[in-house]
């Protein structure tokens, strides 16, 4: 792992050599990715203006291959319709021939794929290249989660950052001001490089030292939007679906430090923490799809409601409950977390919706664990 | 000042004296306020059943007085129509003789009464009485904010907590579930006798030792909500708002923690904090005005919508803002706090309400004091 600084850049022929970045992904937010980075490579004279983008081959209607599309027409006509990409972004449909000169990976498909492409690029990329992930939704295994800049780290002997915040693809596309965190381990001057790559007066972007806390707010947002959807469907209100908010946003602060000492609290009031939260619980797939659950008193179930609600899309705040509630099973840790618990109960039938503001429930029982309490 | 302990409460005739409580107030929380009490001193052996609570005396369009209506009916007619408040709760129009047994005492006015409250009051308690705030809005003036927890201490000689929280009243009124803080200064034990007297299985009460973050988080969310309004009105969607309600917590955390370095950055994790601005920013009036004033293009000024929208009620969040506004300017902090600065300059229409998401102003200029980061 060889680590760039600005001021450590590689010379080539006693030039400094400018960064390369490609983007490992083009679905909905892969493409804006690529769209605000490509503004900013034509910009920035640090990067060269060619941003190369990843694209799984598909053959559209047309008989047309979608890469081809995206170079001819600027624009990812099936993912993110209507958006002109920057005439510097590139699609390439060859994964090993698209990350081969790149020094900057920006990792942003579906993380079911992250696997295998990482096995696909084990030997294919510059010794010094720098990855940062933007997936969101990670596994959480028995034995702790499975983060997926770890996995990068691991399979491509690379450092790997994270960028999560309250980015809905679509409005970030028309330009709609926001704001994203990018969590880094130890070298503040690579999290600044992504800054500075991401960046835009629209969009603007912080880093904190901290990849596992902001990495596993991305995940663990998606459980609480679970509970304001059932809020919602069983029409408590205002005051009640912030005060699970709220409940939901202690209970991550408190997982992810349990698991990893180096979480800090602070970076739960970032964009990664809070304001994803937010928007997650007001819009989102998640919090639709468990609204109509509560509606239905829990008659239909959540993979039937997917299956009619989302088109092919995953639900991923139901098995995400899961898996949290395997490791809070595993470590005897369910009573210190009433609220993910709740969820996964609810979410399988073993609980009506209404018990999600059952009291008794939802103070923590620190007696089984005291050390807890100072997550809390 | 005699704070009084569980443990060493008076004793008459060697019997521990029960606690006497008295709600000075009857509007619509003061209301809701009472019926928690309430509940909870038949069910507590340490608390007299009887809850007095203080009516500010009007006749009813029937002719009847507000105060013997509510002892008639067990219910306050006028401001909480349709709820019962039970039967231990006595309305008495006389402040005086209303408070003059009680060792715990609750107010619950509009803000702009309580100096003539308080100065009423002097010599007229038990020297042992303890206080506590449900008072949202104290006034912020140029020399910093005027607590209504210090101005009841400073003009009573006792100790005064506060209660805040995401508490929309008619919400707690029906039994929705519901979450508040209790903010205290020093013993503990006081506090826990507050979270007692107020918890209910649908009302979750804790405390957190910090009244003057808990007390300013009630003011300052009014702020946030007039920006998360105008992100509204201008339907800039859920990632700008979550974005902008982001920014706005962490400006109520650093202004309050660069006026009393006492503030804790955990109370805005708790639900005077997160919660309540969540609360405030999905309903409320200050919202909902901002929303009109940015859907008319800032043309009608928030008086004129005030007037109309709002039937009386006064919208805090613009002369909060105004108040801020003249704190920071006086302490050159302005470019600080870009988002309560900008607030205020929509407001009075010195900016137009797209300015709310200018990005140039929405990063804070530490650089004019370099001390202020670590607030942040």
């Amino acid at each position: 792992m060889a680590p760039f600084l600005e001021s450590q850049q590689m010379k080539v022929n006693g030039e400094t050599e400018k960064c390369r970045v490609t983007v490992v992904g083009s679905g909905n937010w892969g493409s804006v990715a690529a769209k605000l980075i490509a503004s900013n490579t034509l910009k920035l004279s640090s990067f060269h203006d060619e941003v190369r983008m990843w694209v799984f081959e598909e053959v559209l209607p047309s008989g047309e291959k979608l890469s081809e599309a995206i170079n001819k027409n600027n624009e990812n006509v099936k993912y993110l319709p209507g958006i002109k990409l920057g005439t510097n972004v590139v699609a390439d449909p060859d994964l090993e021939h698209a990350v081969q000169d790149a020094n900057m990976l920006v990792f942003v498909t579906p993380h079911q794929f992250m696997e295998g492409i990482c096995r696909r690029l084990v030997g294919m990329i510059r010794e010094d290249a720098q990855a940062i992930s933007l997936i969101k939704g990670m596994e959480v295994k028995m034995e702790g989660p499975c983060m997926i800049s770890s996995l990068i780290t691991e399979q491509l002997g690379i450092n790997c950052c994270v960028l999560m915040g309250a980015n809905i693809a679509n409005e970030i596309a028309v330009e709609k001001f926001s704001e994203a965190t990018v969590g880094y381990r130890e070298i503040r001057d690579i999290a600044e490089k992504w800054v500075q790559l991401f960046s835009t007066p629209y969009f603007m972007v912080s880093a904190v030292q901290d990849v596992e806390g902001v990495e596993l707010c991305g995940t663990l947002k998606n459980v609480v939007a679970i509970a304001a959807g059932i809020v919602d469907g069983l029409e408590m209100g205002n005051n009640t679906k912030a005060a699970i908010m709220r409940i939901g946003l202690r209970e991550m602060k408190a997982f992810s430090k349990l698991l990893f000492s180096s979480v800090k609290d602070s970076t739960f009031f970032e964009s990664c923490g809070v304001a994803d939260l937010i928007t997650t619980c007001l819009g989102g797939r998640n919090r639709k799809c468990a609204e109509a659950f509560a509606r239905n008193g829990g008659k239909r179930s959540f993979d039937e409601l997917e299956a009619e609600m989302l088109q092919g899309q995953k639900l991923q705040g139901v098995s995400t409950a899961k898996e949290v509630y395997e490791v809070l099973s595993h470590r005897g840790w369910l009573e210190l977390f009433p609220l993910f618990t709740i969820v996964h109960e609810i979410s399988i039938g073993r609980r009506p919706p209404s018990a999600i503001v059952e009291f008794s429930e939802l103070k923590p029982k620190f007696s089984i664990l005291e050390s807890a309490a100072q997550f809390y």
